[in-house]
């Protein structure tokens, strides 16, 4: 590239290693067994009586300690050989860097660059390139075949273990099979119900399937702006965003050093990587929307298409003709890619480039197999504007692009709110999957109300919960940040958690048949006391470990039968196998008629016998417990 | 009393003074001009050309200047007088305290006790002594009016000032009003559909009310264990709860110095106090479930009449037929009262002696106006279990014994679950309003998955918003250390907050006539860059300027006109105005028709004109930002 590397620069540091008491495992599928499908395994204590629990993982080989990590060098590029496989496409020599491309930065202050360069692949003309085409065709992708084999998570040999009612729910219409087969991934792409985000130049990726008949997904957003943070951080916030559970990441950095910020993350990512085109050629014209043109917008699309790029947000709905019906609005457009498009149609007096230019797009993303994702740029910022006629107009023209994306042969997904109170999201969900022919929806929250800035992603998770049971595919976290400043380290991790209890509670509330494990397996050394159990099941064993031990820190204390809530002197939990010694003891268990039979009447009577002698006597003194931890403090 | 005190011991110190830019102000009721009712105002900038917003204020006279707080004397007892006013009650000499009401703590251990002694009320035979008689007699209490103007907020001033599409929403059967009367708070107490918790012996209280026909309240858990914390820190959490919005509080302290401990909460508390009383009775007989007599726990029953406690759970629902039925479940019986209920009754091999006496219990709590929240000991504890027979079996009784305690004259609201998986949610506010007469709901979230310890006021905030907007009246919080630890004073802040905040979306979506008022005001300084305002408009003002500040500290940038997520370069909220002065030069601002008129088109080349005057030389520059802040680093 022609920026001069900077070798004083730092290469930065990331998180590895497994997460407490996991093991990176591999699922071979029978369609392909060269194929290795990660899932990580949470490893349960001796005396669990049950087996481990696998579970979906995102880290990548961030989590395998057999992979030697250099963020330098990036990761395995294993996934080129499926895209030559195929054939179909060319390697050939790629767009030249522009100073531009990185905002024009002073070399004292650009980046460190990635040291490796890769050529970029492209599709040749007259050949399926895109998931939406093999899939149409018939053919079985290797993408296809993987996704099948990690939405089913070692499913059927858990279902087998498990009772049959796990899979009660309320679909509102998604239909989320026993078992995923690959046949079943391709159905679903062809009907353009799910996408796999998947670039031809992102050789690092580990495929990850989007759409509303699988387990919901969520996306953490990550992005130096500029006023703030740096290129070494946000290849950590990457590393740190997956290790926790976000299934994408949308990279949305602004400023200078937009284009080595994100060769660095692309480089060193297993997951897929968003980006809204229109900030980096905003950055080409020095931040005036007026000043931009196709030609600049197209040229960024390449640049980015080139260097693997997964999804593009593309604010095609923002028509001139809907501009003016954000005029009477509490807090008018606040998306910023449908602000600039806006500004950019007032200014002209023009329909937006956009939109006009549509057919091109699809053309060039196509070549690549970048997925659309659809934007909503007059979504509302407030709950005063939720549901509008600018909002839904927009919408309905989303809907209208998305069958022409789809003429063309490309993956599409559309974004939605926002801001929108309880009552009015499911409204929301059904108008999305009306007008768009049931492709996958892709939600920012949305924020049940206003009032609550440092506990947004609180207000959000609320509405992403919902609208993922409804039927969104993929909920786009919120940070406590969201409207006061960037997310760091920590705010991500929130984020990302915060989401994963509403994508898994939205699978729940579905009837997902494998759902419900990971919750009765907890709930179950919950019951047990089986602490380190419950902690590692959880989906932050180290916060849920470090809570517990601030009340009993002692190692003791993570077999003791009892916690702080209580203490040890009485535990409702000890009750109940009392009470199902109790229960054997009866003819019909399940009966609850007033009357008892005579078996009932001696199994009480014995009970009765049996409690008397125990006493409290069992039970630990708590001001023992008490002094054992003033000695530690 | 007669547990030495220990003078050394220190006096709780607790939080006081105002939120930031708030202050106290008083409604006085046309009703009862002598009544004063707090609110918090909330002051505006003086730029921000709109009124100061007046909103519910919990905090009691802590946040008030012009009140000296002395912890060790106790609150104001106004309302002692209010009671004496109505008459039908006597002063007597109350029950002596007992060591063992203590837990027969040694004189070294013993926390320091109340100063002040105050004799107790007790209701007299053939008088009306409960809100609900009361109520039922056609009579509006002073209590009525007090929470009729306390409802109201200001409302009439504000909706004056709104619009009228204020008020959509899906009330599912609610009919909050668009203003509060005394005769409708009256009308909603003598059809049970509401209550006013108030114990004639609790004159430091400022009433609310609970209903679904009201704004949605939310109820804080503190107390001490057996494990851990003093009588100074209970104090100062209760405090803290109510400082940042807990409308009630339940103590519920075991171990030690239990009624030392709730003397000091009563006589500092001007919000109603809950606790259960299962959990000192089963003190006084050390913690053995078998020992349990119905003579011992009437005993405590008067002692807590007599010091003021507002509310009781008391679970008279845990039957003995019923107990078999959790012998199947994962997480079996997880109500400490309803585990303790099911011992005894198995140990006895009897029926519960809460329902057997059921009668005496409500003639005892009639003649102080204790209310009754009937505890639901056999709630689900794990998704798995969630709206089983054994939950549902026992919400029936609790119907039945609703319509027992209401002929006896009490007020009456039934406690709910616990661990229900969203699709399930709806169906236990339906059955519980359907079997208990529309008593008002009172549930603890319910977490709507198990796999996230340390984040339960997450996966219970979600359904606790969706239940309060199905017709929950009151939130019981979960915070961050629940299935962990005893949570400390951050814990209890963020437990309220994520509280307030499924409340508050609860009322949105009910459609709640005044609910919206506030998310606008704070949306408006959002969109205005009041960055002062939006703060101190928001749930918690500290967190917000902290965060906010983390990326931009200086004062300067409290005015700036952008925020550091998209820095000064480009900002969305900068087009709007732009939209509007465009909008504005349209015939028909809320045309979307594809042909303008001959004035859009001039309104669009005008426009067209100024934005290319403009270009991007308005904008500050970001690098500048960036070194700003480094300065300061």
């Amino acid at each position: 590239m022609n920026i001069r590397s900077n070798p004083d620069k730092t290469v930065p540091a990331v998180t590895t290693g497994p997460l407490p008491s996991s093991r990176k495992i591999f699922a071979s599928p029978d369609a392909a067994p060269d194929i290795r499908v990660p899932l990580r395994e949470i490893i349960l204590s001796e005396g669990a009586g049950e087996p481990n629990l696998p579970v979906y993982d995102t880290s990548g080989p961030y989590t395998d300690p057999s992979v030697t990590i250099d963020v330098n060098a990036g990761l395995a590029r294993g996934r080129k050989q499926w895209v030559l496989e195929r054939g179909g496409v060319e390697e050939y020599q790629g767009r030249q860097i522009k100073p531009e491309d990185n905002g024009s930065v002073s070399t004292d202050n650009a980046a460190r660059s990635f040291a490796a360069y890769h050529q970029p692949l492209r599709g040749l003309d007259g050949h399926k390139i895109t998931q939406l085409e093999f899939a149409r065709a018939g053919i079985i992708t290797k993408e296809m075949i993987y996704v099948a084999a990690r939405e089913n998570l070692g499913r059927k040999e858990q279902l087998e273990r498990a009772e049959a009612a796990l899979a009660d729910g309320e679909s509102f219409g998604a239909e989320v099979p026993a078992f995923i087969t690959p046949e079943f991934v391709r159905s679903e792409i062809a009907r353009g119900r799910a996408i796999i985000p998947c670039n031809i130049n992102h050789s690092e990726l580990e495929p990850m399937i989007i759409g509303r008949n699988f387990l919901t997904k969520i996306n953490a957003n990550i992005g130096n702006s500029a006023v703030t943070s740096s290129v070494e951080e946000e290849v950590e916030k990457m590393v740190w965003a997956i290790r926790w559970g976000a299934d994408t990441v949308m990279d949305l950095s602004t400023g200078r050093n937009i284009h080595t910020t994100r060769e660095w993350i692309l480089r060193n990512a297993p997951v897929p990587i968003g980006t809204v085109p229109i900030y980096q050629a905003l950055e080409k014209c020095n931040g005036d929307p007026v000043q931009l043109t196709w030609e600049l917008y197209k040229d960024t699309l390449i640049e980015q298409c080139e260097q693997g790029v997964d999804y593009f947000t593309i604010h095609a709905g923002v028509r001139l003709q809907y501009i003016h019906l954000t005029a009477s609005r509490v807090t008018g457009i606040v998306s910023r890619g449908g602000s600039i498009m806006a500004k950019w149609c007032l200014a002209h007096h023009k329909e937006s480039f956009l939109y006009t230019h549509f057919d091109e797009i699809c053309d060039l993303m196509r070549k690549y197999d970048v997925s659309f994702s659809l934007g909503d740029g007059l979504r509302p910022g407030s709950i005063a504007d939720a549901n509008d006629r600018a909002q839904f107009a927009e919408l309905e023209t989303l809907g209208e692009l998305t069958k022409i994306a789809w003429d063309k042969g490309c993956q599409v997904m559309i974004e939605g709110p926002g801001h929108v109170p309880m009552h009015k999201i499911k409204i929301n969900m059904d108008k999305q999957l009306k007008e768009c022919g049931e492709a996958p929806f892709y939600t920012l929250g949305p924020l049940t109300t206003d009032i609550a800035p440092g506990y947004d992603h609180i207000t959000s998770g609320i509405g992403a919960a919902m609208i993922g049971w409804f039927g969104c595919a993929m909920l786009c976290y919120v940070t406590p940040k969201e409207h006061l400043g960037l997310p760091d380290r920590n705010d991500v991790k929130v984020g990302v958690i915060t989401y994963k209890i509403a994508a898994h509670a939205s699978d729940l509330a579905k009837g997902h048949p494998a759902a419900q494990l990971r919750d009765d397996a907890l709930s179950r050394a919950r019951f047990d006391f089986r602490w380190s159990d419950q902690f590692n099941l959880g989906l932050d064993p180290d916060t849920a470990k470090n809570f517990h031990d601030e009340t009993l820190p002692k190692e003791a204390h993570k077999v003791a039968h009892f916690c702080s809530m209580c203490g040890p002197k009485f535990c409702s939990m000890k009750i109940t196998q009392d009470v199902r010694d109790y229960a054997a003891t009866l003819n019909d268990p399940n009966s609850i008629g007033m009357s008892m039979s005579g078996t009932a009447e001696d199994g009480m009577k014995q009970m009765s016998a049996k409690f008397k002698e125990m006493g409290s006597s069992v039970y630990l003194d708590a001001e023992k417990v008490k002094e054992s931890n003033k000695a530690l403090s």
